[in-house]
């Protein structure tokens, strides 16, 4: 029975307060139910909601906390009815880690919009009533559902950025239909953790990619390491103008403000700009809508088979996330220079070599 | 040869500078070339574009400047080529009257995206490069393909706003789907000249129709007149509360300033918004699109197959205008009171017994 079951001491590192600074933690993890799946962490990846949640941006922090939801670990217990995952697998959890696995969301594993709200991987409430704690920490404790397999022969410091930036571009990639119409053109705006896996499924899909910038700095890593076909500084009016119409897609991804009036005329008639990232807010003229029935549209994250879907999909196409692996002793800073932007491309905290 | 043919004079009413302020004006049409049909209007519909094109909003106004785009009358003449129509035909003629018919969105049918861009119906450059002179005016010369047959049984009155609100909103209805999933919601924010035909065919696609509007004079002819099956006073918070996650689909028609983070959290996820009211700017919390992978989706008229559809749509579902029949003497006062949205639901020109 599980609630014979002891709890185990955790090891973390938490923010205590809005400064967000973080510094080791003790916590109890709740016990292993039936259908749970405990994960001994062995790496992190840190995504921009660390930064904007450990300092309280949203006004519902619970300190301490403890950040992290793209966690990569190793099985190290299995509940009684656990029947997807073994001890010793490689698995990964995401931004949630659970939901009411009732409604026609939940059905349609679109759990994510679930209907009840999903439980978030940390800042959230746990099913015993407590705030919910995330990767950075020894192992966390998860129903099987929202426990993802990560093949043997991908590297698991690279599968953690998977869990959060791959699965919020690779869905709206999918939704709109960007991987099955190869040959058409997708603009990539802002090339940070999210963008430069956006130019990589991009070209995965067989899709012509156009890197779009603020930053002539990130030409080179556009060009040559990611792969992508074209390069526009974004303040270039010259060069904006001679796109104009010529894009099918656009993922944006830029967290600063930006002006979308700018963008949208880059579509083709009936194009879609999908928005992953979060700037302060988006404002425009209606008719760069209107004028070529263009369409922007909002994404977070995906439910539990498409993220799977993409976690395969990377394995078969050894599509890999550009990282920086640092111990967890150099969080803090990492959080400072993921502000900055000044990152290529995401930070991923090897857990299990620095976490003791 | 359509070069021998003499020009006809036509008396319309124009503006002539930017009060917008219409008298009798006449003017030379073009000769009718082998592929054009000449029609002699019976009616015309008033636009809000009406308004904004005859008072130089935008800038680029020609004067004088005849305005109207949703004309219908009576086929009076046809060129060689002409396979389409004869004399007699009731015909109309909508928002753009040539494009290229040779690039992908011609050759889509989706003229009104054409690649080199549509000649406006009024105030456009006609193939002759004079500037185009609207319906407000007793006879139009355009090319075939440009004309749509109106039903013999159509009131030819009725049919002039079908013409541009019509196919404003009956497009992106059906690119969005409205149409194939009968029982699904749709909320339509505004109830003037496009709102009503949102109303109208989304209960005839079998939709669950909820008018939004701010002002609780709209209720009684929401519920009574054009069938909705609910009203919503959208300063009512306690309401708008309620329809939190409910609608599947929103016609935005409103062209004032109005809050798009009020009117987003009532979609349910993956819920489009579309745009085809013309606000002064479209300003947003960019979580109202995340969360919940919600769309905002731009339209602008259709293509003339569509457009032909959407008449024979009517048609056949007895789906007909609410209008104010006025005479052209009429028209200044008309647009005045458009401009106060004060009109059941679209003002309707008789050009045929008030014009000479």
């Amino acid at each position: 029975m599980s609630s014979e079951r002891k709890s185990d001491n955790c090891l973390g590192w938490a923010a205590r307060d809005e400064s967000g600074f973080l510094s080791p933690f003790n916590f109890e993890r709740r016990a292993v139910g039936d259908d749970d799946v405990s994960v001994k962490i062995t790496h992190c990846g840190i995504c921009y909601a660390d930064v904007f949640f450990t300092r309280n941006k949203i006004g519902t922090a619970k300190y301490p906390m403890v950040p992290g939801h793209e966690i990569v670990g190793i099985v190290k217990e299995v509940g009684a009815n656990v029947g997807k995952f073994k001890v010793g697998d490689h698995v990964g959890v995401g931004t949630y880690l659970n939901s009411c696995r009732d409604c026609e969301y939940c059905n349609e594993s679109l759990e994510v919009h679930c209907s009840k709200g999903i439980v978030m991987t940390f800042d959230g409430t746990d099913v015993d009533g407590t705030p919910t704690k995330g990767g950075y920490s020894e192992f966390i404790v998860a129903h099987e559902r929202y426990c993802y397999q990560i093949p043997e022969n991908y590297p698991m410091e690279l599968a953690a950025p998977l869990l959060c930036a791959g699965i919020t571009v690779y869905t709206p990639m999918v939704r709109h239909k960007m991987n099955t119409q190869p040959g058409k053109s997708l603009g990539v705006i802002g090339l940070g953790g999210l963008g430069h896996m956006a130019v990589k499924f991009g070209k995965a899909f067989g899709l012509k990619v156009t890197v779009l910038s603020t930053s002539m700095s990130k030409k080179d890593d556009a060009l040559t390491l990611l792969g992508a076909d074209r390069f526009v500084l974004s303040s270039d009016k010259e060069e904006m103008d001679a796109l104009e119409k010529s894009l099918d897609f656009i993922v944006d991804t830029a967290s600063g403000v930006h002006p979308f009036d700018s963008y949208m005329p880059l579509l083709k008639p009936g194009g879609i700009l999908a928005l992953v990232g979060a700037p302060s807010e988006v404002k425009l003229n209606p008719m760069s809508l209107i004028m070529g029935m263009r369409s922007i549209a909002g994404s977070a994250v995906g439910g539990t088979k498409m993220t799977q879907e993409m976690i395969n999909f990377c394995a078969e196409h050894k599509i890999y996330p550009e990282i920086e692996l640092i111990p967890i002793q150099y969080a803090n800073e990492a959080l400072e220079r993921l502000e900055k932007s000044d990152v290529k491309f995401r930070f991923v905290i090897d857990i299990a070599n620095s976490l003791n």
